[in-house]
């Protein structure tokens, strides 16, 4: 297929043409998408990259590195406690991969875009050496109630959902309807894609605060270093008023505490955000 | 530096943090953007790629590179009659590159996002073999008054702003001034970034109408085959309706008709699209 036949077949995909909808009136096939924003709403915008060989290996099958392309960028916009509208998809393939590899990558993106209510409105195809995959999303959340890394407070609870430590290739499932749950009532929010100590180095800068860590819940066979420091969680960690409390399915595991900005205690040490750095040299 | 450092440093250059702007509530350093919509507006959204070795060669300085990947998705705005409001920018860099290309990547970039009142918003940093640049531009523009590729109607002139058979390492200007002029005015619209017989044909094919093309406005030196199907001209090809004079640095070059949609003659004769297809194999 030429880009004109795949762009053509990749719109029949995201059933844009016969409807568009989530606030989307013009999707894949301009020059721009169109979006018009719902009164009373802010919107959230992340882009987030997915490259072979770094983020996910070589052998995994298209859908769901497709798949997990998406999840990223929705994992962000849950821990901003907001609705997912649209994305788009910037995605450069190596000669050397099929058309069928290309319309399955989509196909699996496509399957969480439907399950989360995300349209595909628009996007760009390239070639490169290996697949690299930006995927851009837009998130809708009412006004003035987006969560961020900045609202935690001296005596807020430190709370985490689900377990840690989880392999790095397991499958990804954003936690979209906690975020929702949390909008207007957490005061900061992060999602744990680096490790829990430095995402939790990262909440407690932005919010001027220090914190301290008491316990983990754990996956089970998953070692500590992995539960602290591992990358790949895409669990939400997120700070409540000292007396709410925390929704089905997450745990309380410390408290936000004075101190000097960014400083993690772990069971009485402090602990060093050695998570996953894209840039340590 | 590392990331966190990178980051902050960033966010320091882009003048967020001291004061956000055009709509964004919440810039750099969060999981998400936060964007603030104004009553009676479109977005318009657009994803492009800028990959070393394709879109730029190895050896054009890290501000160039910067300020080309921004000024590519900017002339989709212009196309769209938008005026840019934010954008977010996915880069992943080799190790071999220093933190000061990367920085003088970014200063290029920031250069024309003050320009063209973009601010830098968010982004996402990686590592890879070679650089590699998504830029998200979100725009504006007044409420059902986007151009699109749809609209142009037989009977309707055909218009190009400029010339054509630039180099294609020349740098950009985004149309943005010509392309909020021509909001509500042209028909249709589309900017020439694959060339002139291949971007044509796109508007045709999208408006179900056939093109005649019966003169060239041409760069001094170019060749008739760079000007037809050369690549990165960047300018903009619209179409107004029939008694409607052309903005001042725009020429006429032809005219919609009734045919075959996507059919596009040059002087008599059928002019294939063979213009920079990322497909084609």
């Amino acid at each position: 297929m030429n880009e004109l036949e795949l762009v053509d077949r990749l719109r029949k995909m995201a059933g844009i043409g016969r409807k568009t909808g989530r606030g989307v009136i013009r999707g894949i096939g301009d020059d721009c998408a169109v979006f018009r924003p719902k009164a009373g709403e802010d919107l959230l915008l992340k882009t987030d990259q997915l490259i072979e060989g770094i983020h996910f290996p070589k052998s995994m099958p298209p859908d769901a590195a497709g798949e997990r392309a998406l999840a990223r960028a929705l994992s962000d916009i849950a821990a901003a406690g907001g609705d997912p509208r649209c994305c788009l998809v910037a995605l450069a393939v190596p000669r050397s991969k099929s058309d069928r590899w290309i319309l399955s990558f989509f196909h699996g993106l496509l399957r969480l875009a439907r399950r989360s209510g995300t349209v595909l409105a628009g996007g760009d195809l390239a070639h490169d050496d290996k697949a690299h995959c930006s995927v851009m999303v837009v998130g809708a959340v009412k006004r003035g109630k987006a969560l961020t890394r900045a609202g935690a407070r001296p005596g807020d609870q430190l709370c985490v959902s689900g377990r840690l430590g989880k392999p790095w290739d397991q499958p990804i499932e954003p936690r979209l309807a906690l975020g929702r749950k949390l909008a207007g009532k957490a005061t900061a929010c992060i999602d744990l894609s680096d490790g829990l100590s430095l995402d939790l180095h990262r909440l407690c800068k932005e919010s001027h605060v220090a914190a301290k860590v008491e316990r983990i819940p754990m996956v089970r066979g998953a070692s500590l270093k992995r539960a602290l420091h591992g990358g790949e969680d895409y669990e939400l960690l997120f700070t409540l008023p000292p007396r709410m409390k925390p929704p089905a399915g997450t745990t309380r595991i410390g408290a936000i505490m004075r101190g000097k900005a960014g400083t993690v205690w772990f069971k009485g040490k402090k602990l060093a955000p050695r998570g996953y750095d894209h840039f340590e040299r």
